[in-house]
């Protein structure tokens, strides 16, 4: 697949319910299972994007809102906003819907690098993100400043 | 929430990876875990119509094509197609994707019967469905087959 | 292993206590992880019957009865009732126990139908089903029915 | 239930398939999933006794032959071999059965104790088991052995 | 407990065993699953440095070095290196130890912020950490960069 | 690897945070779930030790103190303790640590015989356990002990 392939993204969507195997002792959700959540259903966007496997490259930083209850509804839209020429960024949001109302709040957001790779796990190009509206836009400039920010972590790192 | 109430019902997706504790050991995943995720997508499409929880009062004859493999993706898309005083029918389609291509098959269908309940575990009233396309009106009517049926089982069952 | 070989049917026991993994935000058994566990309990009656491993078919339709509780235990119990040529029906019963007491109560029916495979994945030829009690012979007749549902079910479903 | 009533015990049979959650990267069941399955099974025969909640007291050692595999099948069978005021000795035995075929291998044995509790905790009386065969005195005899044996750990414990 | 009170902080240590149910069909550790590892390890660095349940507030990016195989081992440091009222900064340092040699590779670090409560939900004080070595002084810097960048993050979002 | 290869032991530490899924109806973690904790955090002691995989050959009786809560934290402690041509007795010890204060509780001690083993299956030659401290050479004759106990288990079994 050639990286001069221009392809547009397919928003992917996952709905979970809150049950006990997904809480701690005080009913709340862990972090770390929607973080777990937030990685599965942007590597499933990447692998839809790609037709390829992929793996985490890195998670960018993310910021829990007021906490999810057991019982409550989580869905999850995960999209690739950027590419480069074997990794893409996706976009993933996250809404919790209070069991009580069919109301969707905005819970948090979380961007993700993942690399395609090929069955024995070299890395694989990856067909370019079309740009068709000012939002995808908007989320490329966005992806660029993710991209960014991870190039500086590994500069900060290497100093460490 | 009365009855007489008139609501339009909300598609609920879902996308799973299928990961080594879906599948059996020669790599397919399990009919029994299809079902549990029919069950579970169909059950927030019932619990984000009625707004209350629900309890799985039955579930109709499920057809398996041919066997989903470890590393595809799954897409489950649940809709509320029926509603009675406290009942509703639910329809779960489950699409296969093959992870090498971006091709999305038709794979199963359940119709699932939810019961909304209230917190001390009593049936509660659901809002009525509101017919709005042509295709409301063709499952409204295989709705109230699938009702018919469930009857019929339990006319059956006290034969027995 | 030829398809004239006759063989009697292993019934196959399974017992689980409900723990939180498996139950909802309010205490009850997801219907979902009941149709796993007799899909599951089924797969056992149809290897051991067929000395292959299996895949499944179809699952008839499913009526829960009152709901079952976090610590009550549940019982199965499956054994195949029907033979066709690389098919099995299995029957699958599902008993609930209250913890406080040991009574058993019955609580839902499943039938599955089951198909043996080889290692590359083709169907595979089982035994024929011995019938030696007057069971035997009227679960014969309600596996045939079963078959014949799953028939009809397949030319409705090309006529939609 | 006062501890003068006599109860026979009732065998509680458990069947597993081993899956890939189940295993190692080597594709053979850990052991400790096995200690495991043999707890939950002989926590289930103490209940279905005592008609009570129950916590495992001890378990006496295990030897584990040779490996189970991946697509193997498990059967455990538990029952109350002998019991005190408010305790209950419980073996447990695991089968083997390579799917392949149907023959059903000896793989090891426990000998666990439960206590039973109320609701808040406390120990609870429990029925005294009726010995009506051979075996059952013989199993008794062994049971007062595993009783002893744990007696004297608490001994050689205080003195380390 | 108040907010003067000046306490050393513990590390904790996780080892965890790469098994099926943690890796995808590639053979490969989840990114996802290595992040709830990391929360779950530095939850429990706070729970035992504040006294008190823990929620998680954010995390930082996490960059994925080479990939962790199936049959591998990873162990998990965690230890609060910055405290404020109610909120502790945690870093998470991840090492793989490839089964077949004993060395052990740093992997990956990440820093979460977590949040004591009450068992009601409500934000609780917790003890002031007490900077003992020069490594302390150095991580309690980072900390505050750690805090400084979630709350940039939540000025730049507000701006969205 | 030479048996004549003197190499000391690491102590692997692994910690949980006791969570819905680990435990019971009543809010105690399960007897077999800590024993399931024990067998793989020995499991790992034995692998970075012989750096080979490893099967679980044995377990010694293991007795539970009181038990272990939903919200607790728990910690364990492996190490072997003494070698012998293939195999290796590990000593596993398990604390609780109350989640509302610091205090680590002795909770129980295991000892369990795992076996090196080539990617074929077959037993593999372990270094030798080199004994430094007192502690070092009083565990190597408890671990004698284990394996002197395991032995007459086996003519026991043998003799019913």
């Amino acid at each position: 697949m050639p990286n001069d392939q221009l392809k547009e993204a397919i928003e992917v969507t996952n709905s979970e319910l809150v049950i006990p195997p997904h809480t701690n002792h005080i009913g709340t959700i862990f972090g770390g299972r929607v973080l777990e959540l937030m990685d599965m259903t942007g590597a499933m966007a990447a692998m839809r994007f790609a037709g390829e496997d992929v793996v985490t490259a890195s998670m960018d930083a993310v910021d829990f809102k007021k906490p999810i209850q057991l019982g409550d509804m989580i869905e999850l839209k995960a999209k690739v906003i950027h590419t480069a020429r074997t990794s893409m960024v996706v976009k993933v949001d996250l809404f919790r819907l209070a069991h009580a109302d069919s109301q969707k709040d905005f819970s948090c957001r979380g961007y993700l690098v993942f690399v395609a790779i090929t069955c024995d796990g070299n890395p694989k190009e990856v067909p370019t993100l079309k740009l068709v509206t000012d939002d995808d836009n908007k989320f490329w400039a966005i992806g660029e400043r993710i991209k960014q920010r991870a190039k500086e972590r590994r500069i900060r790192d290497a100093d460490d």
